[in-house]
C-alpha cells in the first residue's frame, strides 16, 4: 500500500475555532479523518501530522524518505522557512503545497512562498477541498 | 444544467506540439474534449475558448455573466493584463486560475499574477489534471 | 465644425451594470449621447468609441490625425500600454486623460499612467462629469 | 449661500511673474478675482487664500469645517505634507486637488501626491481653467 | 481574578549577564518577580514565560485564550515570526509589545516588527519599566 | 520643581472632534489638564504646547534646554521632519515619543519615524494613557 | 527557396509621417519593398507583416514554424509582451530583434526588452539599415 | 553696491552652543558679522537671515529678486523642501549651497539635497570657511 | 584542555545521503569523528552538535560561555535567524562560520548571512576541509 | 582614405582559446585580419586595438579624434566604465557598440551598458559577424 | 615649504577642447600653471598630476604620505573607484574633492561619489575657481 | 613541482603601515616570504604578485593557465571588477578568494564580491592566516 504524509504547519491545530467564516468550522481532527478515509478509497495509507515547531516539521519531512508523496501546508513557515525547503529538496517524491485561504488576498508577505519552486504543484484558496484535490493529484502521479 | 466556461490564453493552441516534455503531448482539442466529458459526468455544461488576443478574452469573460463558474489559464496575460482582471472583477461567480507548469520554477516575471487576488482559488503545476481538479472544485462550490 | 474623438477603454462598455454605487447607473450609451449633445452646444462634432482591444484603440487613435482634440479613458490599458502612448505621441492636438473613479484610492498599480506625461491634462475622480469638463477644456484650448 | 474655499500653496503668489510661458501672465489676484466672479454666477461665495507656510495652510483648512467645498493646489507641499493630508481627512466635504501645469512632465518627485487618495477628484495640467472646472465640479456635487 | 501572561523571547533568559550597561543587571527572575508583585497590587494574576523556541512561544500563546491580556517581548522573533503573529491574531484580548532597548538605534533589520500591526500598543526603549507600564496599560483597558 | 514639556503636533488641537471612535472624545484641553494634574502628583511642573507649524515646534524645543524631560507627539511631522529631529538632538534630557493610535495599523508612510532613533523611548497605540505612562517614565528616569 | 518573415509592431505603419527627423521619411511600404528586393539578391523569400494588435503578432509568429528566420521589431510591445516572447520560444529558427532608433537614448521603460534573452541577436539604432543588416545575418546563419 | 543674501536654516541659530567639537564655538552672530565684513572688503552689501520656519525662508527668498547672489544653508530643509527649491527656481542669480559639516559622513537621508540640481555650486564640509569661499565665488561670478 | 564547540544546522544530519556529488559521501558522524581526532592532535577538546531546531541551537550556544571557540554552520538558519545571531553576540570568544558548498553559486537568498558581521571569520565552499581549516584557525587565535 | 578604429576590451585577446563553443575558434588576430581586409574592400583604413587596461582604452579613444568612426566592444568594462563613456562623449563621429555573445542570456549585471545611450547603434549576439555588420554600418553613415 | 598634490582624473587632459561652453576654454596646462602660481603666493609647493588610469592615480596617492594636503577631481572614477577611496583612507591629511561642473545637473550615476564620506570637504560646480577655493581651504586648515 | 599564484590587489603593498591594529604589522614582503616557505614545505612553487592596476591583475591571471591553483585577494577590485571575474572564468583550476579583514563588518558595498560565484571557495576575516589556510586547501584539492 502506498503511503502519503500530510503535514500541517503552525496554528492549524486551532482550525474550526479560528475565524470560522474564513476557514469553516471543521476541526483539524475532522479534516484529517476525512483525508484518511479518502486515502483508503484511493488505496493510499495517509498519515497526518501537525506542529507549531519548524524543527519538528523538518524532522518529520526527513522521515518521509519512504513515503510516495507529501502534501504540505506550512502555514506561517511557508514564507520564511529555508529549513523546510531544504528538507523537501532532499526527497524525490511528489510534493503538493496547499493553502486553505487565498493567500493573495492577504498581507503582501504571504504572497511569497519559500517552497513553491521546489514542489510539484500548488493548490490555493479552495479550503479543505484543497487537501482532497491534492490527494487525488498525488494519487494520479503515483499511478502514472 | 449549470454552465462552466474554460478560457485558455495565448499560445495554448499549440499544446502538444510545444515542449512536449513539459506540457505533455495531448493537443488542446484533446484536453478540451476530456473536460467537456468530465463536465457531463458532473452534470455541467462546459464551454471552452482559446485566443491569443487579450481583447478577445476580455470580450469572452464579459459574456460569462450567465455562467456558474470560470476556469481560466491566461498564460502570458496572467502577468500583465489588468483588462482581464477588471473583466473578472465584474463577475460574481467562482473563478479558478490554472497553470499547467509550475510557474515558480520559471522566470521571475511569471511568479506574479495580476488576477490571483480576485479569483477564488489557484492550481499550479499539475499539468492537464489541474483543469480537471478545477472543474471538480467549481462543481463543489456550485453545489454548496 | 471642429471634431473631438472620445475613446473608452476595456470594460467601460459595461458601465451602469458594474458596481453602480461607484460608477453610477448611466449606461455608456447614455453618457455618449449626453456628450454628443454637449458637443453640439459647444459647436463641436463629437465621435465616441469603445473597445476592449488595445490594438483597436491604437488603430482608432491613428485615425484621429484630422481631429481637433481627443478625450481618452484607457481604463486598464492606462497602466500598461506603451502602444497607446506611442500612438498619442504622433498626434499634435490637445489630449485629455479622464478617469471616472479616483484611481489613487484603488490598487497601487492603478496609480501610474503610461500616458500622463504625453497628454495635455488629466481629470480624475469626478465621474461622468469628468468627460464634460474635459470637453469644455478641449473647447477652450481649440478656441484660443 | 454656499461657501467654497480655494487654497493656493507656496510660490503661487508669484504667478504671472514666474515662468509666464508655462503659467500664463495673469497674476494670482487676477485669477482669484475671476474665480470669485464665477462663484457669484454659480451662486457660491468663494474665499481665496495663499500662503508659503505649511502650518498656515493647515490652520486655514481647519477653519473650513463650515464650508461646502474646498479647491486646493498645495504646490510644493503636494508631495510632502502629511499635515495637510491629515487636516483634509477631518473634513467631510468635497475637495478637489488642482495643479496648473502637467506635473507628470516634470521631476519624478512631483508625480506623487500625499493627498490624491483623500480628495474627491483631481484636475491637472489645464492651467487657470483647472480652477474653474473644479468650481463647476464642486457646484455640481453640492447641488446633487 | 484576571490573568495576564507575560512572554519573553529568545536570549532574554540571559538578562543581567548580557550587556549589563544596556539591559541593566537585574536577572529575568528578578524582573518576573517584581512584575508578579506589581500584578498583585493591581489585582492581576501574572504568569511569566520564557523560551528560545519559536514553536514553544506559539504553543504558549495558544494557551492564552482564557487570559485577559498578554505582554510580549518576542526579542529576535519580533522581526521574522509570522507564526507568532498568527497565534496572536487568533486571540481577542489586549496585547502589548515591549522592547527593553530602543530598537530604532540598532541594526536596520530590528526596526520592523512582524506583530506591531496586530497588537494593541507598543512600548520601546524604557528598559524594565516598559513591562510595568504595559501591565498598567493592560490593567486600564481590562478595567474599562 | 522639575519641569516637563509636552508637545502636540499638527491637527491634535482638534482632538475630541476628529474621529472620536479612534481618538476618544476628550478635547486636547481636557487631556492637557489631566496631565498637568498628574504632573503635580508626581512633583513635576508640566507645560503643554500645540502647533500646526513645524517651525513653531522647532522654536519651542529650542526653549526646552532648561527642562528635565520632553514628551512629544509630532503627529504628521513624525514622518518627515528632520528639523524637529535636529532640535531634539541638541538636547541632553529624556525625550519620549508618543502616538495615540497604533500607527502600524495605518498607511505605510506612518510606520517610519524621523525621531525614533534619537529619543529615549516610544509609546504607541495606548490612547491618552500613552501620555500618562510617558510622564511616569520621565519621572522615573529623572528620579534615578 | 528559404523564407524569412519580417514583423513590424504597432505604429510602425506610420513610418515616414512620424518624427521624420528621427525615423527618416521612407514609408513602411518603401522599406518593405527594399527588404524584399534585398532578399531576392540573397536568394531569400521575404514576407513582411505589420500590426497594431499584440494578438495578431502572436498569431503571425505561430505561422512561422515553416520559415527559416524571423526579423522582428515589436515596437511598443518589446517592453511588455510576454505573449510574443512565448510565441518566439516555440520556434527553433534564428530570430533577430531590430529597433530603428537607439532605445537607450529614450525613456527608461524602453531600455528593457521582454524578448532579448530569447532571440539570437539584436541590432539597435541603425535606422532602416538595421533591417538590412539583420537580413544579412539571418542569411549567414541559414547558410552555415 | 551689489547685494548678497545669506540664509541659514533651522537650528543654525544655536551654532556655538551645539556640538562645538563639530561646528566650532563661534556663534551665528559672530559668523554673520565676519561675513558682512568680508562682504565690505569685496564691495558687497551682505544681508543675513536665519529661521526655523520653512515658510519664512520661502518668503525671504522671494524678496531676493533684487539681489545679485544668494548663499543658502537650508540645514534640515535641504533634504525635504520642495518649496525652497521652487522659490530658488524663480530667481535668475547665482546661488551657492553651503553645508558646515561633511553631510556625507552623516545619516543617509542627509546625502540627498532637494536643491543641488538647481543651484550654481555647492561647498560642503569646510566649516565657517565654506561661507567665505562661497562669498568669494559669488563675487567672482558677479564680476565676470 | 581548551574546548571547542562545533554546531551543525538543519538537514546536515543527512550528509552523505543528500546530493553526494555536492557534499561528498562522508556521513556527519564520520566528519565529527575526524574533527574530534584533529582536535586531539591540536590539544583541543572538540564537542559536536546537530539540530534541526533553531531554538535548540540557541540553547546550545548559550551553554558555550565556557568554551574557547565555536565553529558554526547554521545551514538554512544562516540566512534568517536573528535568534542565533543574538546568542552569538553574547559570547566573547572566536567564532568561525563554515559552509560546505559555495553558497554564492546557489539561490540569491543564500548569499546573505545574518551572522557574518558578528563572527570572527568565515570559510565557504571548501567542503569538509572547511571545518578542519576553521579548527586550525580557532587553535591559532586561542594560542596567540 | 577614411579611418575606422576597432577597440577590443579585456580578455578578448584570448578569443579562440576561451569557450570556443560560444565564441568560435578564430583567434583575435584572425578576426582583426579579416576586418582589415573587409575595410580595404570598403575603402576604409581599419586600425585594431586590444587592451585589458581601462586607462589604455581611454587613452586610445582620445587619439581617435581624427578617425571617421569607432567600433567598440568594451567587454567587461561595458558595464562599469564611466571613463570610457566620457572619452566617447568627446568624439563627434559614429560609434557602434558590439558584443559577440547575446549578453541578455547571461548574468544580470551584463544587461546594462554604460555606453549604449552615447553610441550611435549597438549589435549584439551575432558573433564575429557583428563586427563586419558594424563596419558596413559605419561605412554607410560615413558615405551619407 | 608645505606641499599640496592636485590630482586630475580621466579625460581632464582634454580640458579646453571638450565642451568649452561647459568647461571653459582654458587648457589643463593653463589651470595647473595658475594653481602653482597661486600656491606660491600662499607659500605652498603645488604638484599637479593627471592620468586616465585608475591604478596610476592610486599609485600617486600612495606617494602623498609626505604631502600636507590633496585636492582631487577623480572625474569618472569618482563614482566607481573603491581603490582610490582605499588609497585616500590611508592618508591622514586634508583632502578636498573638486568637480568643475555641477554633477547634480547631470546623469543620476554622477550624483554618488565613492569618496565624499572619506574626504574633508567638497566643492562642486564652480568651474576652475573650485580648485582655487580648495587650495585656499587646504591652506587655512594647514595653517590652523 | 606544482605551481600556485598568489595575487594581492590595490593598496595591499602598504600592509604593515596601514591600520596596523586591523591588518597586523607584517609587511607584504614578510607575508609573501612566509607563504613561499610554507609552499616549499607542501611541495608547491608559490609565486606572489601585487598591483594597484586592474589591467595588470587581468594580465597576470591570463598567464596562470599553466598554474595549478590561484589564491586571490582582489581588495577594492573585489566589489567592482568584471574584468577580473572574466579572466578567472577562463581558467580551469582551483581559485580561492581571501580577505584579511571581515568585510561584513565594513561598508555595505564591501559585502558583495564580483567573483565569489566563480571561485572554488572563500576565506574571510582570518588575517594573514587566511592565505595559509587557502594554500593548504589548494594543496589538498590538487592532491586529490
Amino acid at each position: 500500500m502506498k503511503r502519503v504524509l500530510i503535514i500541517h504547519g503552525p496554528n492549524l491545530n486551532l482550525l474550526g475555532t479560528r475565524e470560522p467564516e474564513t476557514y469553516g468550522n471543521q476541526s483539524l481532527a475532522d479534516i484529517d479523518k476525512s483525508l484518511i478515509e479518502r486515502g483508503k478509497t484511493l488505496g493510499l495509507s495517509v498519515e497526518t501530522f501537525q506542529s507549531n515547531h519548524e524543527g519538528n516539521i523538518v524532522d518529520k519531512i526527513q522521515t518521509a524518505q519512504t513515503c510516495h508523496g507529501i502534501i504540505i501546508n506550512p502555514a506561517a513557515y511557508t514564507h520564511t522557512s529555508i529549513a523546510i525547503r531544504d528538507a523537501l529538496l532532499i526527497l524525490d517524491i511528489p510534493v503538493i503545497e496547499v493553502h486553505l485561504s487565498n493567500i493573495y488576498k492577504r498581507e503582501t508577505f504571504r504572497h511569497h512562498s519559500m517552497i513553491s519552486d521546489v514542489v510539484t504543484g500548488k493548490i490555493v484558496g479552495l479550503g479543505h477541498q484543497g487537501y482532497h484535490l491534492a490527494l487525488e493529484a498525488i494519487n494520479s502521479s503515483i499511478s502514472d
